[in-house]
């Protein structure tokens, strides 16, 4: 398969490259790193992207910036950067690339434990999480020509412990090459419409 | 109690506002209606709302404008229009309201079935619900002085059938008197975080 990666470069990117290209041609995507340059939160962006790629066979993203904040400084605008890089990215990444993906292949956006199991400045990114689980889980009846689409939400990553684990207390981490997994199974398997838990 | 109920003329508002006027004082918002005006869309006018209001002890949402197209006419612009009224709408009425609600006082927002059961054409309406049910779930545990939050996600209703029912095959309608008790459970019962269903 030929695969769009947008994250490739991240900490759970780069586990996902890792497991995809043992199998796929892997064309990786960001705004500062890849073969091709995106960023999500520009849906002009985005289609320069696909006009670049061409068709692909599945299309994952492990992308998305949030704001991390108590609760009492989530202000209007602080919210704004989960909602348009993790949020409507991800969704723009999905409605602006329907025609570039071809029949039978797939889309996978990344979500976060956050969205079932809170912590404290978390707010604005599970609230993220959120929205891409139903959107996935309603945009799968209505795919055309066979294209599935699923999200994988990870609990803390071993690799991110050092920097965010203060964040996650009593959360049980997991390497991100088992995450890579979940987005194996995305892209591989034949389901629709799930959120991959790996927590 | 004194509640700000927006979107009190709506078709759940109503029904809400009858229930919750038996035992307390409700003043209605809304943008061509009510005793009070605002714009969820924007947070100036919601900002002006509550300068106008002073303060409450229940802050109750029934309003939020989504777009209803099969997935293939999902535009970014038309995802838009979900984005800034029930999701953004609503959650700046919480992030821009919490200094204005009494010491134990409660916001309840309101999402829908779609979220969890989707419909044909009900794409960008859906993820609004799932978004704003994780942040209900996430905000309630960094509430300050006691403020607790909820939110309904009602099946469709009898009074919407007419309306809505043929984009509802099979979904059994429930009257909006009793999605009015669940927003009552909400205001005057003592849990925060929860996602009350009427399905
Ligand atoms: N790490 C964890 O433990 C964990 C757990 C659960 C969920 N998550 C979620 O998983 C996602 C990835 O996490 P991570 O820790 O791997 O992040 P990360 O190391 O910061 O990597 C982010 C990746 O996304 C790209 N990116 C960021 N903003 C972008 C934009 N606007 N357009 C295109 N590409 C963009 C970055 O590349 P460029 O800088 O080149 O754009 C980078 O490749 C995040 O949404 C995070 O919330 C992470
Ligand atoms: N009806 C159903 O069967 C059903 C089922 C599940 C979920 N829902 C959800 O419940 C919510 C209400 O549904 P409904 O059928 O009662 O809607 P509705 O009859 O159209 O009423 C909407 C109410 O919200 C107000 N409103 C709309 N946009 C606003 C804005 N930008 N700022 C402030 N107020 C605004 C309207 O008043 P103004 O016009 O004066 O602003 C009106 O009072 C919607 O989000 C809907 O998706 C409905």
């Amino acid at each position: 398969m030929k695969i769009l990666l947008v994250g490739a470069s991240g900490t759970i990117g780069r586990a996902v490259r890792d497991e995809l290209a043992l199998r796929h041609e892997v064309l990786s995507a960001g705004r500062h790193s890849g073969e091709v340059a995106v960023d999500l939160t520009s849906p002009d962006s985005i289609r320069s992207m696909y006009q670049t790629v061409g068709k692909v066979d599945a299309v994952v993203s492990t992308a998305g910036k949030t704001f991390f904040g108590a609760l009492q400084e989530l202000t209007p605008e602080n919210n704004e950067i989960s909602i348009r890089s993790k949020l409507v990215g991800q969704m723009n990444l999905v409605l602006l690339g329907l025609n570039h993906v071809n029949d039978g292949g797939s889309f996978t956006l990344i979500t976060g434990i956050i969205m079932d199991d809170p912590i404290v400045s978390g707010t604005s990114a599970a609230m993220t999480g959120g929205a891409i689980r139903s959107f996935v889980k309603s945009a799968a009846i209505e795919m055309p020509r066979g294209i599935r689409i699923n999200n994988v939400s990870p609990t803390i990553v071993q690799e991110s412990m050092e920097t965010y684990g203060p964040y996650f207390p009593g959360f049980v981490p997991v390497p991100a090459s088992r995450v890579a997994q979940a987005f194996r199974k995305s892209v591989e398997g034949g389901q629709t419409g799930q959120t991959y838990t790996v927590y």
